[in-house]
């Protein structure tokens, strides 16, 4: 029984772990080349722990946020990464990852397959302090990479400040301080740069 | 005061962030490249919270074995990535680490720096329970993807089962299941299918 159940969990671990070649629209810091979705997961969580006392709510469930930023991205093994800015591929997005959430949370144990999952539905929905704080870092960590290399994906897309005010504002749900601290220090000085249209 | 502190914070994180150009010795589990650290410490996470009931000692912190497993790569910025079959290469290592995290630590706000130089340490000692699951973890992640791919770290390096059995046995002071399971299912499957020599 034990060892049926550690096949499921390895099961799942090694494929989850596909995320390793999801590759995303941003560079990493120094411009070398684009991250893939392991590697946002796992800065996501240091952003996590490091900035958790900004956070809007002061009640928060850091590990419940750290278990959802951990999975939140698996879908896109299946779904593939839908960028932001992209309204058109952003729309058919959200069925393509049920239907990968299903698939890939049942390959857990039962109970952990339903546990993950309502974790996964619960960062989808914003409704949460955790998935409201978990939204405002996942919004963050790729405006700062973008910052860091210099504007790199933005240039390449055509990205204006608007758009980036825009698409990334409801980080205020989750932290008022970081959503101005994006504003100040990264979109404002973006713009100044050069690094957004 | 605020942004000063959170000034401070970004620093240490973009600077963590540098984990995704070091690359480690075992590939990822297709075998198409080799594992960096931002990747390994993802995955460890992950592992961390589907394999938790399998620790040794049932009240484990897991937010803490969380925060340990994030950060504890991080020296390797500064100090590279020892092989763990490269004992030459390990004696050496310890004091580059030390430095590495007195440069890194510090980065953050003091309270911060002291909090997760504390955990490193804790993590490094490998005496406390959360210490003890952590590094049963660390152990197991690398033998997982050498497994998958075919053992071509292990085959490249001329790796046997003795020193895989050898080097990892400490896995039982964190977690005697996950022990037994990298015994039976990995290293023994791996010795007859012509993974390790």
């Amino acid at each position: 029984m034990m060892r049926e159940r550690l096949q499921k969990q390895m099961a799942f671990l090694i494929e989850a772990g596909k995320i390793k070649n999801i590759f995303r629209m941003n560079y990493i810091s120094d411009g070398s080349r684009l991250e893939n979705d392991a590697e946002h997961s796992w800065h996501l969580c240091l952003l996590a722990i490091i900035l958790s006392e900004h956070a809007k709510y002061k009640e928060l469930d850091i590990l419940k946020v750290l278990k959802m930023l951990l999975i939140h991205d698996i879908v896109e093994i299946d779904a593939g990464d839908a960028y932001v800015y992209d309204a058109s591929a952003k729309a058919a997005q959200y069925a393509k990852e049920v239907k990968a959430a299903e698939r890939l949370f049942n390959i857990l144990p039962i109970d952990q397959a339903r546990e993950y999952r309502d974790l996964w539905d619960e960062f989808e929905e914003r409704k949460t302090p955790e998935a409201q704080f978990a939204a405002a870092l996942d919004r963050l960590h790729p405006m700062l990479m973008n910052f860091q290399s210099q504007g790199k994906s933005w240039l390449e897309n055509n990205i204006t400040a608007e758009q980036v005010q825009e698409k990334n504002q409801h980080m205020q749900d989750g932290s008022p301080v970081l959503w101005e601290y994006a504003t100040d220090e990264i979109i404002a000085k973006a713009r100044e740069l050069g690094f957004l249209g």
